[in-house]
């Protein structure tokens, strides 16, 4: 073997290296939103993660620091027509009555258990909270984690004829995956079931059960009879994870205010005057459901009827232009809404 | 340049890099607890580690369910003769007498502020828990955590005459230390209060606020005179995170089993039983506080008295040689105790 030769080979090896850092870097700086339209949406994400995380930039935050909080229903997944929680809880009904047959001929599970549509659309707050009582709590931790996953498993949006599980928007998927790419922590601060999303949050949005905030009740601490502990879910209400109780309970779980919140209704409003109102660069989002085609237009914001999933009035939309925060239009702003979608 | 000298460089390039391999290698063996002796209560916690993260090992534990829970007061820190919250809130009594006159003749404030040794000691749980209201709540979270971070860095230990957090295990640092490097996310369970805990768990322990449970009230979310929200601490608890109320503040903030819980007293009791009734590996470790030279000696489990700063009873000592859980002993399983100690 001559040196020459070998001067060259290491010379190739060399360039090959540039070539593969330069392909690296060219890969860093692939569109992390592939999914999102260019807008003042996009442009208002990039633009935070770039100002946050940025060395030296004037607003950059220290990761320890780097919090986002997003709401689920109807900001990450499909809530309309129905919560998928509602859902599960109104299908375990007949379980539960089979637990505790003297429940057969009382309201509302008399009418649940009619199949009656109709009369079921009908039942009232006080009727749904029943439900939940009786269908979330009342079992072990362990039991009611089963229980879910096999519901889960099995259960299809009637729309899509999909598990719920993949109903997630893809854009907001992509936004998860930027701010942790990023350095920021993902939090769900949802109204719905603290223990019920937990059960999914992990696989579906690469969320772990620990920053999962949402409506929690008590459990009780017991023991079986081998004498080995466990916890009983109970009907006593600790959060209420929605309106004021989203700042309340990211205090609470969470301790620190969000860099960035994202939501879809009133019942997130808190959220992001709490996030929007800290020092530095703050992100505050909202996403409008105003593709009927693709997903569903709804909400008094767009001279719509009030679905009551996700409830985007006017007001919400002016107090958003007025404190800086964006609104994210389905129809404009996401140039495909699901995965499974092409 | 000839071929040989070359082929002899690379040659020494790569012996130069096996040296450094090995170096490396070595390193990563190096004791990762050295302020422990040589013992079963480190022989515990170095093949509960292994058993959970060697790739293969029947009991290995995937990287997101590795969760440790470590009780603070005695456990991680000084918590004799009074907890350092208790003196940050007997303290805090004449500022809040300043703003509320009309407690200055009321007990238990009068005989706080009379700064009587003798009658402040005998004041009864209920007298203690008014203080704590009264110097806990009713102030905004940011001014809360403000008036905290003051306090800490003037306090001063009696006996060490050094800030409190200072006063923390150096052993039980190693652990902390030892686990994260080995995948486990760490959290502190404590029955102290969440908000106070957070307030220096970072700095002190690297542990971030959200990563710190404890005995928890109610805020109300509201807005000040120039529309910017806040949260108000209210006398409103929400968790007791003591006894039972630690494996349900567990569920209720992380949502999932501890693999090792670490405490000192009868209120970790039901936390180490939660931890230790899961699957595979699982650690249970008690410090027992048995060194009057170096720290301190009490409790009932060594016959001596109870001091109500984290109570060891014999049943608790019976029960832990029972169900397996591993006592630390301060006198003889731990080299040094504080990291300001050679």
């Amino acid at each position: 073997m001559k040196p020459i030769p070998l001067l060259i080979g290491i010379a190739r090896f060399f360039a090959i290296g540039s070539l593969l850092a330069l392909g690296a870097r060219a890969h860093a700086q692939a569109d992390p939103l592939p999914s999102w339209n260019n807008g003042p949406a996009k442009q208002a994400i990039v633009e935070f993660v770039q100002a946050t995380t940025t060395q030296g930039s004037p607003k950059f935050v220290p990761p320890a620091e780097r919090i986002a909080t997003f709401d689920q229903d109807g900001t990450l997944w499909v809530s309309h027509p129905m919560y998928a929680q509602v859902m599960y809880c109104l299908q375990r009904v007949p379980a539960v009555v089979t637990a505790k047959p003297e429940l057969k001929n009382v309201e509302p599970f008399k009418t649940v258990l009619s199949g009656n549509r109709e009369a079921m659309a009908k039942l009232s707050m006080k009727d749904l909270e029943k439900i939940l009582a009786a269908t979330l709590t009342g079992i072990s931790v362990d039991e009611f984690n089963a229980e879910v996953k096999k519901w889960l498993a099995a259960a299809k949006d009637p729309r899509w004829k999909r598990p719920y599980t993949e109903l997630t928007y893809l854009p907001m998927q992509e936004v998860l995956k930027y701010l942790r790419a990023n350095g920021y922590k993902t939090f769900i601060v949802t109204g719905g079931g603290q223990d019920f999303v937990r059960v999914y949050s992990e696989q579906v949005y690469g969320i772990p059960p620990e920053q999962v905030v949402g409506t929690a009740g008590g459990t009780k601490y017991g023991y079986d009879r081998s004498g080995k502990p466990f916890l009983t879910k109970e009907p006593r209400l600790l959060l209420n994870d929605d309106n004021a109780g989203k700042p309340e309970g990211i205090h609470l779980m969470i301790g620190r205010r969000p860099f960035a919140a994202f939501g879809n209704s009133t019942g997130d409003r808190q959220m992001l005057e709490y996030a929007k109102a800290g020092d530095g660069a703050r992100l505050a989002m909202l996403v409008l459901h105003d593709d009927a085609k693709r997903e569903y237009a709804y909400g008094p914001a767009l001279g719509l009827p009030d679905t009551k999933v996700g409830t985007f009035t006017q007001a919400l939309y002016d107090q958003a232009k007025k404190q800086g925060w964006t609104v994210i239009s389905m129809k404009s702003d996401w140039k495909r809404i699901f995965a499974f979608e092409q």
